[in-house]
């Protein structure tokens, strides 16, 4: 058995179990969890006001979910939904990445205060951003608030593939 | 080269190499990686589902396919394709941020037991929620399932957050 | 407050802090996070070429966009933009679950070369996969760049489950 496997190597001697808890003691690592966990919490709210908007619109994507509310002619596209919709695809254009990029940052072992700003300005860009998104603000904030997320993104980009370009 | 620098830091006396195998030995990782291979299992199907409709239906988003398959009369939309990229992108809104959850939820060591209940529960709600989805169950079952899923990945939610917000 | 006993925790003295450059040093991992950095580049480049033909064929998906650039009548849809937007969609579904199994399949500790073989041949069947669609190649170039990507993500998968399912 494979797992067992693992195990036995795990408890071998010269090679300590790791406490995964020593991960987030690192520091950036507990950081970026915490920004990475709020912005979570803000595409789950997100998708909160998308399922919101389409109630009080009476506006569904599915058939079934029309019949449920009032019937079939609520099968149907409303404007405002849509940009709810859009505004949740750009987040996963761009905050997934900026999870896998935070995390292959943090193995790179940068300065707690360094990572921290990086994650703090694409936090700060990306709640700028939904906000810009759903108040319709006037162009161009939302681009502005998307570049602003993406600067700490090429930072990181950067130090990254330096970093590790031995192993390409 | 930072890649060496890695590598003699990492092999320095006081500093262990990471046998990665530890990570999944400590019990809750491997339990996520499990379900969280699962799921990608149930994404990949979905799309295969999405690509035998579309070639059953004759109904092709790009013009390219549908010459190779018939004509240009065959680029066009079909509601229950429509109804599959739904599912998959709700998929999408939802399994990954539980991978990242789920990953942190791993660095603050919960006990085995706890974090399988966690991860199974999301499993098999997502799983009824593409069942729900493709079959367009009577609402609100999908409904119930997307809730269902929810619930482990608030509890993870809070706790992580607890768990690192000394790191803000 | 939980994060000064993680950090504790990791100071005692049996459980060594752990150096996370030393999880990159293991070889496979710094190549997943090589790969996975340049197709983060492929999908943020993909972002920008969808934003420079919006721009060029002025087709907004906002109509505060519109305003600023030239009037409402450009708040409208465009077959090129559309064709964008689903070759961004297709990263999304396939590059992200790639960042979840590379990872996995590194903490089951594959040899480098093996490792870097997958990583490589994922990398290049996207690549072609992007190309193949904002070119809109004849078919089924676009379907076999996307089935060779996806050998190494089943390769990945059978390994990963094996290696795990005694966490199940």
């Amino acid at each position: 058995m494979p797992g067992a496997r693992l195990h036995k190597r795990a408890r071998a001697p010269r090679v300590p179990v790791i406490r995964c808890g020593a991960m987030l003691a690192s520091g950036p690592f507990g950081c970026l969890v915490f920004y990475g966990a709020l912005l979570v919490v803000k595409m789950y709210a997100l998708a909160i006001v998308t399922g919101q908007v389409r109630l009080r619109k009476k506006a569904f994507a599915n058939p079934e979910d029309a019949l449920r509310h009032g019937g079939l002619q609520y099968h149907r596209e409303d404007p405002y939904v849509e940009r709810c919709l859009r505004a949740h695809r750009n987040d996963m254009e761009n905050i997934y990445p900026f999870l896998f990029l935070g995390a292959a940052y943090c193995l790179i072992e940068p300065s707690l205060t360094v990572a921290r700003w990086h994650f703090l300005v694409f936090f700060l860009g990306r709640v700028m951003h939904t906000v810009a998104y759903l108040f319709a603000l006037k162009a161009p904030t939302r681009s502005l608030s998307y570049i602003i997320a993406q600067i700490p993104c090429f930072s990181m980009l950067v130090q990254i593939i330096v970093a590790v370009a031995s192993y390409a």
